[in-house]
């Protein structure tokens, strides 16, 4: 039983050396205190998002440190994204089992730095702990929106359109592809379309560039984390709202679409899979030309997939315009 | 390798039941959104810190849930109290082994809901996630403070006297209790006294209290979670100052100076041991007066120790005036 809330000695100097270069907001006062401090502009109010990711369980331990950190800061980020804040920083858990070592510790250091820069979401402070078990990192994300503006999963209305970002389906496809090994084959992938969709599970890219645009035009949004059937499903039950979305509209890679090809049942892989970090959101009919043109503007693909209707729940047609039946709407292992 | 950011079916109307009632601020939109929102009355900034503790590590995974539940969100209000930040809310990470079953869970949530309420920081949001690892929480807590005004460990100027709450040693006393089942009849302990250092250990109560009187008195402070001689030690260091503390007046509970008289040694512990979730604070002298008026007025009982001094470390001075030599500043197995 160790008491040891902060590692001390060889490690607590490494965690220092590297992360202090990350701390380069006033507010983290070079994380030498015990907090930060943040200070909203006025009219602004502070979003806050978390999600953690476990060795094991949300990446692969032998990824390279430098994806790893990405993935954790990033799928922070693509929560802020479709909220429409603008980050403004974070702080960090990060659990570390023993087998970790100075190399490991300074490329996830790197990475989460460059993309602390590239996303203006600097590491305000943060708790390092040893643990028995996998590395594990949580991030707490921060980010500002106009007071009140946060935007809602549960604010969809009826007849608004439906928009997703990128394409959806690669990441589920990519981490596929990494437990099955025959898997490319079969679906007679090139080697740049199998390791298209391995970086897609990789390396989140969330849509921060968007937010401003679903600021102004969207009704409701979020991000695509856990399957766009059952994500979508959960921003229709928080909206009071159901969903009709034509499968035959659903943005796919031509990696993806090249695998689906070869075995249909894959679109439910791609549709109920996860790891998408794209975003969906709702805009009324009226604004649909207004945020699709901000959208390219930001450079940020986005496809109308369908529209939101009175009840029922989130539905998507074949080219029949039957309904399809998915197994899960959210794929997972629990 | 499970896709599984949040765990979904049994658990995951579990955790919607025991959690969703802890989320009574109106900015954590009933834990169904992808984000939280806090908007700080105009002229406060917010204080973010987070800690994190993890089964094996930082407390026996055969401690009772409740107890858990609060040194985790304990231990984050604790360095709100040290930085004067008045509670404002919680992010929640966990990350829970299959083992965990749902009487565990009740508990745990039940206790979470009552420190909330006790100390008026709601449950903003979370993320639960499966580790093939013990038990794992972190929880970043936020406050609210005037602006620029969070006191900081790097503001402790020379001549400042040194002021502690309560009572130094007693957790790092109660976990030897609790690794050593000699020790108790060793140290000559009741039962009582035994069952009060073990409490101490598992139960942090943080001050709160003392906030406002710290915001308004103290030059710089911090929580005592480390060990009073390394925390106090940091905060020097921060500071650019020395201290010279008179071990004599560090205010030391009946139990522990009753262990102390059987085995003088244990002054180290007592001293370095950490988990105290104490404050130890610096004021100007023509303050001290005032703070300590203030603090006992909150009920915080308050010492004065020693006091700041231009230059040197923090030195633990004996009786006859020569400082300890400690074996290490803060205890840790690391």
């Amino acid at each position: 039983m160790a008491r040891a809330r902060r590692p001390r000695s060889a490690e607590d100097q490494l965690i220092a050396r590297y992360f202090h270069p990350l701390a380069t907001h006033p507010g983290a006062f070079g994380l030498v205190d015990d907090a930060a401090a943040l200070a909203p502009r006025q009219g602004a109010e502070v979003v806050l998002t978390v999600d953690a990711i476990v060795g094991g369980v949300h990446f692969f331990t032998d990824d390279p440190p430098g994806a790893i950190a990405q993935k954790a800061l990033r799928v922070n980020l693509s929560d802020l994204a479709a909220k429409g804040a603008t980050p403004a920083g974070f702080l960090l858990t990060l659990a570390l089992p023993e087998t970790i070592r100075e190399p490991w510790l300074k490329a996830f250091a790197r990475a989460l730095g460059k993309d602390a820069r590239d996303y203006a979401c600097p590491l305000l402070g943060g708790d390092t702990v040893r643990t028995p078990g996998p590395v594990t990192i949580s991030i707490a994300a921060f980010g500002t929106v106009p007071r009140g503006k946060m935007i809602r999963r549960s604010s969809a209305r009826a007849g608004d359109r439906i928009v997703v970002t990128g394409t959806i389906g690669d990441a589920a496809l990519g981490l596929a592809l990494r437990q099955d090994a025959d898997a490319a084959a079969r679906w007679k992938l090139s080697a740049r379309e199998r390791s298209f969709l391995a970086d897609r599970y990789l390396v989140p890219r969330p849509r921060n560039a968007l937010a401003q645009a679903l600021l102004k035009h969207a009704s409701a949004a979020m991000d695509v984390s856990d399957g766009l059937a059952g994500d979508l499903g959960k921003l229709c039950a928080a909206s009071g709202v159901g969903a009709k979305v034509e499968v035959g509209r659903v943005p796919l890679s031509a990696a993806a679409r090249k695998a689906i090809a070869a075995d249909p049942a894959l679109i439910e892989t791609a549709l109920t899979g996860g790891d998408d970090y794209e975003i969906v959101a709702t805009v009324p009919a009226r604004k649909l030309t207004a945020l699709q043109a901000a959208a390219e503007a930001a450079n940020v693909p986005s496809t109308e997939i369908g529209e939101v209707t009175r009840g029922g729940a989130a539905q998507f047609l074949d080219a029949s315009g039957k309904p399809l039946l998915f197994k899960r709407l959210s794929f997972s292992h629990f």
